[in-house]
């Protein structure tokens, strides 16, 4: 049985990313909830991952005893062990396509993950208003992932990026969680998308989740001081 | 024929990635040169790449009508399509160790990459020490690439990450490049495999080339003002 451990499910968005791929593809597996306590050597979530991971850091997943501690590399990891699950698109130019996409997520972004961090619960529309207008970097960022969708979507026809379920759409899902929190515009062919995605039954089983925790975590509210 | 895209080979530890890791593999490709003049939209290099490119960045790589566009894509998409060359490790959970190792260099370090850019040709080992004595980022981010280098070496019995030359050498070879440059310091057991990673005849063909440049770029010379 595969083991995925995660951190708080309204603020983890690589935890997200990974969850949301076994859960859509239909996967099984056992869940390892790690509350982010806090970041330093000394915290509960750093103790707890220490134990089990190189970095300390998650998603991770265990099956048996071989260890991916990546997010990225979980992705690839799952779609080798259940091709069926055609979890990459089967096209070459595609797969190539998509992993490009999901490899320009894992490394880049950092004004648009940096400045508007996921919030699930959140209304932070206000917020969003702010950094739309004084934050050049997330501009820039929302203006490339736009580009990139609408393209993708116009290439393959959605409703999702490669036209079925990828990998792609469980690595963008957190970014679409962040144009609603944060209400940033978008243009309204891709607002689809972000419908398509929020719909998603893996992805409404992530929110629902994310919604019960009621949980606060100061050092990921830079915009809240309260629930 | 496989065109690689890259930037100057000096500088350029992106494009270093992917190169070394066709040319060690033995796999031919057609090699497209394209200066770091600069990074603004009107630059030389940001014009030539924006025709190919929707990043408008290096490495990409193309392979008849199929544009690649990461370097992590890259590997991914040439270990598919010569899988006789086993550029991933053949074992499952050496393969799953080394994604992960390969995800976290490509998303990590940020410290390292910011402070040690790479620059071949240079000897910076005097500003090595500053940065070595004032940044706890590049030590913390050595601490865990040093761990992880002992560890696979003890695990797979070197003398590359993974036994054999594999996609996670090609990724640390700008790492190995940087220790060089700014003589940072690492533990003995690993002076090897960095030494090793240097003899490679493949990082050895990217450093003649880096060498025979001599091009000086200064937004890539934080530490220098001429050659």
């Amino acid at each position: 049985m595969l083991r995925l451990h995660i951190g708080n499910k309204n603020y983890s968005s690589w935890s997200m990313r990974a969850w949301v791929l076994l859960r859509q593809a239909g996967i099984s597996f056992e869940e390892k909830y790690v509350r982010f306590d806090g970041f330093d050597a000394g915290s509960a979530f750093k103790r707890t991952m220490s134990a089990v991971s190189p970095t300390a850091t998650v998603p991770l997943l265990q099956d048996g005893d071989v260890t991916i501690w990546d997010s990225l590399a979980i992705a690839e990891y799952v779609a080798e062990q259940f091709p069926e699950k055609r979890l990459w698109p089967e096209d070459r130019a595609a797969r190539a396509a998509a992993r490009s996409a999901v490899a320009e997520m894992h490394g880049g972004f950092t004004a648009l993950r940096s400045a508007c961090s996921m919030n699930i619960e959140a209304d932070l529309a206000d917020m969003g208003r702010i950094i739309w207008r004084d934050n050049a970097g997330v501009r820039k960022d929302m203006e490339r992932i736009t580009a990139m969708w609408i393209q993708l979507l116009a290439r393959y026809g959605g409703p999702m990026l490669f036209g079925e379920f990828s990998v792609a759409d469980a690595y963008y899902a957190p970014v679409c969680s962040r144009i609603r929190t944060y209400q940033l515009p978008v243009p309204g062919e891709i607002a689809a998308y972000i419908e398509h995605v929020h719909q998603l039954p893996g992805v409404q089983a992530w929110i629902a989740d994310a919604l019960a925790e009621q949980d606060f975590i100061p050092m990921d509210e830079p915009y809240r001081s309260q629930r």
